[in-house]
């Protein structure tokens, strides 16, 4: 019987689901690690991609490569359409079917456009490599259609980037949009000064980085303001189509908006056919992470709802991560028979952000720190946590060369924009 | 009237083009380059992106960017439909015109399929950053499908790769794809061994690297066979669809096909209303790179048909670089009053191409190298011709990692295959 238990299937190799294979590896278990992307992807540097700083393959590595040392561990490249939790298999796009004994969904999230689906062509979100680059292209393409438009107004609306969302990605990608227009790309252009382009960052409710205290907050929404960026807070967006924001009232001309509110959990839930948990659609969880009534189903990180010393666990990575450790050791202990089931608890590590290239805030709960030392500090963590020393001394060569030189290294616009000959 | 002769239009900034820019720089000339692409590619490494060995911002650089030092050249990323060589302006796809008083078309070529543009979808070629992602794309999912397929005939097929062409494009894929199989991948994959992955390189004439002495060619099929690569020379392409290739009367089951053979000029020949000179749809000039009747239009690169010393220019990096260099002295000259036309002599700097990560060859003339050492000689070649310290650096690090290591940073599969859903 021993060898029927074995057969633990992983959704998803996010940080969440890639601690729960390691954690695996080399053990008696006998994993299937299935992702329809061939790699794990470095989500809180995206923006830096997005905005040209690093280029993909700096924050991104295949995931069978991450786990090739591990010879108890499969890793399939696959779409995954259904699970059938009685069965006990997972179905594949293909029509293949996974058997499992033990299951792990780790699948996340996507932007979530809170019932205007239809906004998402206009204001684009960024969770994948594929985000980042239709984001750098679309953002690069706008300055080079400022230069061809001869129009002051049509102009300005090129060069108005809107980026709806206060929260970290919000923050990080106004803050490196400004620093784009005002520091790297002032002299690549002849007729209008990129530095004239506005930013703006539109937050729903009433301050920017609300996960934050309300000093670092103000802090953040200053450094904003100093880089150029126009916060705007307590304004929501009501109207989106194309080249038009509309917030409250007002109509604003921008080509560029990019979308940093809200997620969506994977449709986890569905899968399960359970009811989802809240608004963004994730599936509650049991204190060890499983689901109610499938003790050998587990749901982690930003697709479980999961509560942890009576407050819910938030959806950043350093929680998924912990959730993946949590369930990865359940599932160790069990290959001894062990099946006491054991409460997950989330361990706060703090919270950073930072705000262009100078300044950033950290708060751990006990300390916070803000400004330059800060965003050492937020640097310093991000290399450490990035896999493979080559891809740290990258990251940091890039940072380095940034810093001191204010080119950007990945100011590539590829892909073909379709819409691009209509417009 | 001098004013009136200054208005200069480059159309395209590959190497032929910006060199003409560049020369142009700081003149009394208002020039303005146009481009369909942000970027100017380093096309000699593209098949190291393709193969995963190097991102694509170490080889690409934002063409306004390498001349924003020069406030008399504008940039514009824009697509050229036509030239009207009478009334003496450029057409774009968007409608605008650009008047000029001298032009240089610099479009380069694309693969020519030879009459069967039917085979594009099936055998892709490599000539901008996109075929390069679609390259690594295709080829890494062809392993990852051979993990998925249980049919060892099927799985025999994704591990099947063809190469048409053997000139330097088709050696170096060639080799560095055997590479890939039989180094960086293994470990990686449970179901099969990388290593037995197929790499043919087919050539419809005698021998590979046909520009290159005898003795060198023969040298580099020995030193591919030595890296797995099956070399079969004096064998046509005669059929070609989705996970076949026929060679001859023989189909050989192969999923991933690139296409490395002839190719076909832009269509410069038809904006300016002239008969191309040869298949390759190549303009005719004058000694002096000048449109016959037509001193004021100058075609370079690979897009012109140029005789030297009574011999044709070869469509290669360097001949486009002197193009452009002796183009851009020309137009320097006639700014001062100076018209008489200078013809054109094509230096020959000799040939490279490299076989995997050990091997090259070197031809230049007077003198040949082959082996390791040739591999050294033609890496810093190349690593001196990429454009800024950055760069250079950049790709330096990443060779000399994977030298070491044999790891490769830029597995990445980005882009959804539309096709992958069907098959």
């Amino acid at each position: 019987m021993a060898e029927a238990l074995n057969r633990i299937v992983v959704i998803g190799a996010g940080f969440g689901g890639l601690e729960v294979a390691m954690r695996l590896g080399g053990s008696a278990a006998q994993v299937t690690v299935v992702d329809q992307r061939n790699h794990h992807l470095f989500q809180p540097l995206l923006y830096q991609v997005a905005t040209a700083l690093l280029a993909t393959s700096e924050i991104a590595w295949p995931i069978r490569h991450l786990l090739r040392r591990y010879k108890n561990i499969d890793v399939l490249l696959g779409t995954v359409v259904g699970v059938d939790k009685d069965a006990k298999t997972v179905q594949l796009e293909d029509g293949a079917m996974l058997p499992f004994d033990e299951l792990v969904i780790a699948t996340g999230a996507r932007h979530a456009y809170f019932g205007h689906d239809e906004w998402e062509p206009f204001a684009p979100g960024l969770k994948t490599l594929e985000d980042a680059t239709t984001l750098r292209r679309r953002i690069l393409t706008a300055f080079e259609r400022a230069e061809r438009e001869a129009d002051p107004v049509r102009r300005a609306a090129w060069l108005t980037f809107v980026i709806v969302g206060g929260g970290p990605t919000g923050v990080e990608l106004a803050g490196t949009i400004a620093e784009l227009a005002r520091n790297t790309l002032p002299g690549d252009f002849r007729k209008f000064d990129p530095a004239d382009a506005r930013v703006l960052l539109v937050e729903a409710g009433p301050r920017v980085l609300a996960a934050f205290r309300p000093e670092l907050s103000d802090y953040a929404k200053k450094a904003l303001g100093k880089l150029g960026v126009e916060v705007m807070t307590g304004q929501a967006v009501t109207g989106l189509d194309a080249g038009r924001v509309v917030l409250g009232g007002e109509a604003i001309a921008a080509e560029t908006v990019i979308w940093a509110a809200g997620v969506q959990a994977s449709p986890a839930a569905t899968w399960l056919g359970v009811a989802p948990a809240d608004r963004a659609g994730r599936v509650k969880v049991e204190p060890d992470l499983s689901v109610p009534g499938y003790p050998d189903i587990f749901v982690i990180g930003d697709t479980a709802m999961v509560m942890s010393e009576g407050k819910p666990v938030p959806g950043v990575a350093p929680a998924a991560k912990q959730q993946g450790r949590h369930v990865g050791t359940t599932l160790l202990s069990r290959l001894t028979g062990e099946r006491t089931p054991r409460p997950f608890r989330y361990r706060d590590q703090g919270s950073l952000a930072t705000i262009g290239r100078r300044a950033a805030v950290v708060d751990f709960g006990w300390i916070r720190f803000r400004g330059g030392f800060a965003w050492w500090m937020w640097g310093i963590a991000h290399i450490f946590f990035l896999i493979g020393v080559r891809n740290r001394l990258a990251v940091a060569l890039s940072w380095l060369w940034i810093h001191t030189t204010g080119t950007r290294g990945a100011r590539l616009i590829t892909q073909r924009d379709p819409e691009a000959r209509d417009r």
